[in-house]
């Protein structure tokens, strides 16, 4: 038991009640009985390509080493599009290469060096399932090249190494002059919370958070909080969420609800006028 | 560690939001410490056996032989229904008499010489919990006696051999003469797509996938495709489900939203007029 | 491998889409790479503590010694509620001050000696992550106490111990005259079962429950029943729920969507005029 059993985790927009991630489980421990199967969610919307490429990039840095994930929201499944392995210094990917990967991609190029990340296309059919159903790549094909890489397996058995990939569907917010940033509402989470396009990475060009002031609309949600107990119950705010984005929230009530604010309502962020002295 | 640890999966209608499911667990690892325990699902609609039929069914095939399936949609709780367990070749199984366990139980006797699959009566009270709740066997009955199976217990320490038992509640397709199959939706998936209870054993009788026809009440389906890209975007197609029966979809759209198809749904397959050539 | 592997359960409100339940995970493999991390639930209804409470009272039973139930309902996040460690001799829990242990405490209060359960306030912060985000201390702060709990760090070692506990934000019942007990509906399940604040000890205090009569508004449940097939099918009934508290149900149907009866609901149980003979 030196060895750590090696973890798979499984992202998908399946949902449980088809049965469709039970295969992959199935698939996994058939190939390779000793790996540890962990559940992400496959509560994506179906074929939300964007919702899963976020939520992929905000749980791999918690996770050991050497942990292999399985990401599937396949639209394309049964066409040209093509199946990848990738490989960091953080993690392993298995899933379709349609956007899914494009954030920890871009991630991986940005905080290590270049050769240090690879991407192979899934070229070799013994790493499958004998059976590869043309509906179904999540079980026939990806959860069986993530338990081969968990029996040891190297990314470059598995086909021809690729240089870039599909990058994730999402916006990217834009300067107005260099005081006004905008960008949108890109997912909205289980409370009603609106994350947005727009990072602490552009928000530190801007200025510093107590001198900007947010507009959603008509909603001047005044300057980036801290937490949502930093207003009263009921209140609107905007603030950096968990993930290192803006939010837009309301203490102890639903964003998306109460104002209707959704993916795709612009956001506006300003430097307030300098203070006369 | 020569020995692997014995895994249990759970598939039932309870939903996790009131913890039964997380009873479950702690039952089957309360007996079994070192069992493994995996979630097929706990969305299956409430007390929807056939569902529940299917779903196992999807899913045995992949996992590792002596893998045991607790299996729990149980409207008649408390009632003079039977508790089984059941072996075959190719897993365990352990939950009520009314149907879940229908599907496997044909696909095992058909596979399998009769004597390699057997099905006992739960009637050994010392399997159970102390305590037995007469609404919740899923924690009481079922975790306790699967705890057990992984511990070693042989199923028939369980109770008395039965020799048949209940059918999954799902139809059957019948010929219209022999150029005609009528059949019904059973199935609706997170999708939209629509499982039907024509199987490839029943099209293969009838003729090769090009040469049939499908209808939808007044929806030509045409051939029988391979694939969701087959067909244009929002476009309407019938093509073999990943576990081999006959499916209904809409490439990146839903057949059950957009054309109000749904469980009941009468559906003909025809073998098409034969070229005049 | 003589020593078993730490158990670590999870109960929240976050959903599983959003990949919050996902990063707590990562954070506890991260930190104690053997343990083994189970779910109870994700699907808490948002913000609501007392289902938390009740949820994890539920399941406690059944698990291991020493299990790690992490519990995170945490509306007050980035306030100055507390986070709390607490041992019993049935179990650890980490998680918000805010009532979601309430139930467990006292029930180990009742159970064991005073001395034997400990609440500590997580008040080290060497055993967070070293980014602690004011609005997801369940990944930041609990799993990360959890994970150290798992690798052996004992509730001592957290912070300050703390003599009480934010009790359930759940009602009591209460008796009009020596003959009635009035409660109210607390949760209702997945299938319209509605559970109610009243439970067997207060019902043994009454009577014995074939000669109590159960009321909720005009309707009349009549006696406690055993389970579910007392009745006719579609019929309303009183019993026992599977945790011990009065349930209102209907045979193979929804006490919630068929009579509106929802948390809140009043409901007076009575014992029965004395037979006269």
């Amino acid at each position: 038991m030196s060895e750590p059993r090696p973890i798979v985790t499984l992202t998908t927009d399946y949902g449980t009640g088809d049965g469709y991630p039970g295969a992959m489980k199935g698939v996994i421990l058939g190939i390779c009985r000793e790996a540890r199967v962990l559940d992400i969610t496959h509560e994506i919307p179906p074929m939300n390509v964007a919702q899963a490429a976020l939520v992929i990039q905000s749980v791999v840095d918690y996770f050991p080493p050497e942990t292999i994930h399985v990401v599937v929201v396949d639209p394309e499944v049964g066409t040209e599009r093509r199946g990848l392995a990738i490989d960091t210094p953080q993690a392993r990917f298995v899933g379709p290469d349609n956007g899914v990967f494009g954030l920890i991609w871009e991630q991986a190029k940005a905080r290590w060096p270049r050769e240090s990340t690879t991407a192979v296309v899934l070229a070799e059919p013994r790493y499958f399932l004998p059976q590869v159903s043309p509906t179904f790549h999540g079980r026939d094909v990806f959860a069986a090249v993530a338990a081969h890489l968990a029996r040891g397996v190297s990314a470059n058995e598995l086909g021809p190494r690729v240089e870039s990939i599909e990058p994730a569907p999402l916006s990217e917010p834009a300067f107005e002059g260099n005081a006004t940033l905008v960008g949108q509402v890109i997912s909205v989470d289980r409370f009603g919370n609106c994350i947005c396009d727009i990072s602490s990475v552009h928000l530190v060009r801007l200025g510093s958070a107590e001198e900007l002031v947010v507009l959603v609309g008509d909603l001047c949600m005044g300057a980036i909080r801290r937490t949502y107990a930093d207003v009263a119950t009921g209140a609107p705010l905007a603030l950096l969420s968990s993930t290192g984005r803006l939010e837009l929230a309301v203490r102890n009530g639903s964003m998306f609800r109460e104002f209707n604010i959704q993916p795709g309502t612009k956001v506006w962020v300003s430097r307030s006028a300098p203070k006369s002295d």
